[in-house]
């Protein structure tokens, strides 16, 4: 078995909002934490270009500036940052072994999962280089940005649905683009949507899918190439006579095909994940609501939340797995002591 | 009936972390929210005279800051702050019916109690002048910035146990002042207590009351004045000869003689309140965890939370409860328009 490198109170995986806010608490309650940073440096927030909603800052601020800000605070308190990807955690013997990609192996007394979701994009050209400048993959981050602007949504699910609705508060009017006739999102969020379709917010491009996408971090979106086959999947059939191949103007991109979990490394733990790969922590009212069912392991951020998934959540949710693992900490050390001082005692008798 | 003054598509009662990080998002949303500023303007944040902890600023900033800041933000987007203390909210109609102290009644389509608790206090001279400079409620916001120093922690039940408790990691000693001889904490805390006394980091004074505090805003806590009687509560037997009243330095002054929260004018409607007056929210895993038991009535930050009491975790709160009331709203404002559209189509039956 890999020597471990070193061996630590505790480690959080994840430099986004919920790792990091779990950083600073950790640390000012001395627990000395390490927080592995993924491949994703920052989480979500870094794909956003400007944050409007994080409370305390009445003018917005940058994403990758938010998260420099919690970075330097954990620091400031003790946190040390290393990049790590994590593996596995083995969770049958304590401590924790926690095994990285490049062979490493740490061991830790209590983990924090907190390595997010990623959101699953098309991999078309002008996406990557547009992220964060008019191409976005949350709406609820963005949607306010672009006001005014015809927008287009990619996806056919919940998510997609939800997304293309939001987005009628702020749209002139939002295109939904989906690779196939049939949509998979619920009849609830198709019949919402149905709505806005009557009313003229909504238009629906079936049968359609995002080639590229055009524009400069300078100007933003500037219009994207769309392909059409009645036939459904028109870019895997980009040669057929019928797919047909257009331009069209939109001033922001809208990438809704889901987001996975960062919970693979767990998968052979005893952490309960949901059929989607989330985190079931405890959940309730009261201590311990970042619990997962290991002892010692816990959970906070997007790889818990399929739902609300905004920064300030995050944090919040980083905040209480870092009080539930002081507390389970502080409870162990006491039952080492005990143990210990009760010993002699035994050996007198 | 008094004829409402206004009605309101959301009303938030607080503005505290999670009324005004509510307010950003409901403002953000469209929802137009109307936030009631009760008596503690700025919630319990503003009793911390700096705040090391809230991601994002490394630097820290001081309670009153943060708060103006928040509001500054949410109003940035439309919300609406007045002066007003909700004595009650009538749920038996729609929309809701909320009745200010100054006879002031306005209607709402969904109601956020964010109303907070607040922190008992024990009324003795210096301890209002001092609070946010040596005296403190929340040993959590503020213990870091004693340390070294010896401190006194004021009561007898679990809240001031932990207080003293975590309070260690930054003491020189702890001083724990109970009014009586007897304990109303847990055996869970007052053993892991003992511990902390038998190791000389906590030195219990039973019987033992507060009855000044003395120092200044700019050097903080010089000294207190205690009273102790033997035979239990010595400020109400102050003139009694076994009372013995003495100085005694200390440099931090913790208050944790329990929290009420503020949902008195919750009493009369269908929200299930907890057993010490907390909301109970649906809270699990998805949408509505902040969800009541009343439809359209949800509830965020210490109102709810007893155990973790954070400004990012009521801020966390704040958020949930917007998105969950707008989708109320929402799902309400679609209900509506089905059924005008429905009752004509019925009238050509």
């Amino acid at each position: 078995m890999t020597e471990p490198v070193e061996h630590r109170r505790l480690i959080i995986a994840g430099t986004g909002a919920a790792g990091l806010t779990a950083a600073i608490y950790a640390a000012r309650s001395n627990n000395e934490p390490l927080v592995l940073e993924g491949d994703e440096p920052g989480g979500q927030l870094t794909l956003t270009s400007e944050v409007e909603n994080f409370p305390g800052f009445p003018e917005g601020l940058s994403g990758p500036d938010l998260i420099n800000n919690m970075k330097e605070q954990a620091k400031r308190f003790g946190t040390e940052v290393e990049h790590g990807i994590v593996e596995a955690v083995d969770d049958s013997e304590r401590p924790f072994r926690v095994e990285l990609a490049n062979g490493d192996v740490y061991t830790a007394d209590a983990f924090i999962a907190a390595s997010g979701a990623s959101a699953r994009t098309l991999g078309v050209p002008g996406e990557d280089d547009l992220m964060g400048y008019g191409v976005s993959t949350c709406a609820t981050c963005d949607g306010a940005f672009f006001r005014g602007e015809d927008m287009l949504v990619v996806g056919g699910g919940d998510a997609a649905f939800e997304e293309a609705h939001f987005l009628t508060k702020f749209a002139d009017t939002v295109y939904l683009a989906h690779r196939r006739e049939e949509f998979r999102a619920e009849d609830y969020w198709i019949d919402r949507v149905q709505k806005k379709v009557d009313e003229g917010e909504i238009e629906l491009l079936r049968n359609t899918e995002l080639l590229e996408i055009h524009g400069s971090a300078e100007e933003g979106v500037d219009h994207v190439t769309l392909a059409t086959n009645d036939e459904g999947y028109p870019a895997d059939n980009i040669d057929d006579p019928d797919t047909e191949t257009y331009d069209f103007d939109v001033g922001a991109v809208f990438v809704a095909i889901g987001h996975t979990p960062n919970t693979g490394y767990l998968e052979s733990t005893g952490v309960e994940l949901d059929d989607t790969g989330y985190i079931r922590t405890q959940g309730g009212h009261g201590a311990n609501q970042t619990a997962t069912d290991v002892d010692g392991l816990f959970g906070a951020g997007d790889v818990v939340d399929f739902h609300y998934q905004q920064a300030v959540t995050a944090a919040g949710m980083g905040t209480k797995a870092a009080i539930d693992a002081d507390g389970y900490l502080e409870s162990q050390a006491e039952a080492a002591a005990e143990a210990e001082s009760e010993s002699p005692a035994e050996a007198d008798d």
